[in-house]
């Protein structure tokens, strides 16, 4: 990490982020050692972006656990923005979200702001329709469970959101909008509307939410936990991970935008080779001579990166590679062949679970399970 | 009508306001003789109001008599904001509205934006639905067509509006609703999206839609008629009335929250009686002797010009009047008495109606009547 300027908002991601400044940049808490081993009291196993640090900061987290050892109940929230196909780093959050769920046995919600996505761009709603029907069948085979997570697209389920969403709206006036989302004169009276449907899926339930989400995220969430006691209800919790680089490096986060720096959801085995291979950026020296002197620089090494926070469940095995990387001993096709074999093994899976239960599973959260239809046969109260 | 500033905006209405100014201010057209023959031509039945030129101005009225001439149909909307108990002013758009429904055998819309007056004030729901609900049955005893007429709360139908809304709302931006409402940094994001809504009805059918409403409307249906364009859809037309008086005079309207000064629609005998009585702003002079020698002057007197133009059918029964009043002979309180009457045969059976069928035509023309059904049964298409 550098001392770099580095600018992290709900829309951007730029620079070199150091998240031990975010950390007091945004007011979050470290998720420390402590907490981390409070969490596995009450959980059934470890998490691998937890051991890795790679989820490393959080808001009220120590409340849920509270909540949690008082046997009282959280709910999760999450949710994605149809607007392109999904990549590796969309899928982080919702990971997490369902190692909580399993770990907890809590219902989880995710919001389809595809209304927000019509209003952020010159987009369609045929297009966002597209988008969504794809990324839903990508949540659907992260494996939540069908009968407690609710999904919903926001122009869908509308009619049972609304009134609720009309009472934190006349808690939030523009001003406020604008200082937290940047919003402006120029911006449609629709997408300055959408924070109050943003926040809404909070109070759900009358219990504290938990939403799994990037660093990058925290600043939506401000004006939930400022209206929050003002309604009587809880400020939500968050845990944040760190950003998923993009293939050519640490500078700034993953897009779908420029998906030949991506890993997308949807890349077949050869992409992936072609992809990791060609454009990951690499922390070794540029001739084998010199890295076999040198060694490589693994804290800004994609491939080494990405194995050790996202993919390899074995410690000790990270452990080496870092050791022989770093000292020169592997090179970096070694490192990267690692890597494009876990990113394989992981993508066809997603994809089988995708292709085979995708549709049904989307039906049941959408519409059939047990809580999508208590969702369905209730308007949303506050 | 005296050359003293006066301000007609959606919000407020002060001052003595000179009609004529106000067309010039606004850009509307007048209700010409010729138009108003027009208009006779395709009703079977005359209109007080248009006759007394209380309803005087418009905005592509002719387009409507021309689509109506060429076997195209056309629609209305008007609306009432549940704020409080309804006054013999608001009750003038809705005759007005009833009367072009009559005669041109056409659907109308009424929609009751709850969520506006919720976000308007420090005012609950529970408030709002209070005087919903004894609103709704005041429209009801105007007498619509309960098979083509469809009245809807915005929180109960929004589900059915929301996504043709946010068309609307993104090809309108904060500057834009700044400078026709006087939204503001204040202003909170609900309010600021409510445009949206206002305008979508103009829009539930492909037809031209007609917005019989109070002159000082007008400003809000501009946004409808710039973006209309765009989306392949016609412009709103408008007819308008003039503003009816409060007792005390002609400076501004009639306002709920002066009931004093207005008579509600739920005054019983006596009550209409003294307030007319005792605070219907005179022409006449002080003295019974100063009376007989000046005369009335009518164009301030409240008496005279409610009868005028709301409720004396019979022209020369209001020009003996005229002329008897403003010479002296007649006193202001047989005007007054004149005006009692009149109001109290109106409130007896605007009472009846309401007390005997309000209810049940509420629910046909919310839920049961065949627009209704059609209007549940459909999501708005834009």
């Amino acid at each position: 990490m550098t001392d770099k300027e580095f600018d992290v908002t709900p829309w951007d991601v730029e620079g070199n982020v150091d998240y031990k400044k975010l950390i007091e940049k945004f007011g979050t808490e470290r998720l420390t050692e402590d907490l981390k081993k409070r969490i596995y009291r009450n959980a059934d196993e470890r998490n691998l972006y937890i051991d890795r640090d790679f989820v490393f900061s959080h808001r009220d987290m120590d409340k849920i656990l509270e909540d949690y050892e008082d046997g009282d109940d959280f709910f999760l929230y999450t949710g994605v923005g149809p607007s392109g196909p999904m990549h590796i780093g969309h899928i982080i959050s919702f990971k997490m979200t369902k190692w909580f769920q399993e770990n907890f046995d809590v219902n989880v919600y995710i919001q389809f702001p595809d209304d927000e996505k019509f209003w952020t761009r010159d987009r369609s709603y045929d297009e966002v329709e597209k988008y969504a029907k794809d990324n839903l069948k990508d949540v659907a085979a992260v494996g939540f469970d069908p009968d407690k997570t609710f999904v919903f697209k926001n122009t869908e389920y509308i009619g049972n959101m609304y009134k609720a969403a009309t009472k934190l709206a006349k808690k939030v006036n523009n001003s406020v909008v604008s200082a937290v989302f940047g919003f402006d004169s120029s911006t449609n009276i629709g997408l300055n509307f959408y924070p109050a449907l943003q926040m809404l899926p909070t109070f759900f339930e009358d219990k504290r939410c938990l939403i799994p989400a990037g660093i990058d995220q925290d600043p939506y969430w401000r004006i939930q936990r400022d209206i929050a006691p003002k309604l009587n209800r809880k400020k939500a919790a968050q845990i944040h991970n760190k950003l998923v680089p993009a293939l050519t490096g640490p500078e700034g986060k993953m897009s779908s935008s420029k998906p030949k720096d991506a890993i997308m959801l949807s890349d077949s085995p050869d992409e992936v080779r072609e992809k990791v291979m060609q454009r990951a950026y690499s922390g070794g020296q540029v001739t084998k001579e010199e890295h076999r002197e040198k060694g490589a620089d693994l804290s800004v090494d994609v491939a080494y990166q990405w194995l050790k926070n996202l993919f390899l469940e074995d410690k000790s095995r990270v452990e080496k590679i870092a050791k022989e990387y770093s000292s020169g001993e592997m090179l970096t096709g070694e490192v990267k062949q690692i890597l494009v074999d876990e990113l394989n093994r992981f993508l066809k899976e997603h994809q089988k679970r995708k292709e085979e239960r995708g549709g049904e599973l989307v039906e049941q959260m959408m519409y059939e399970g047990s809580l999508a239809q208590e969702m369905w046969n209730n308007k949303v109260e506050l």
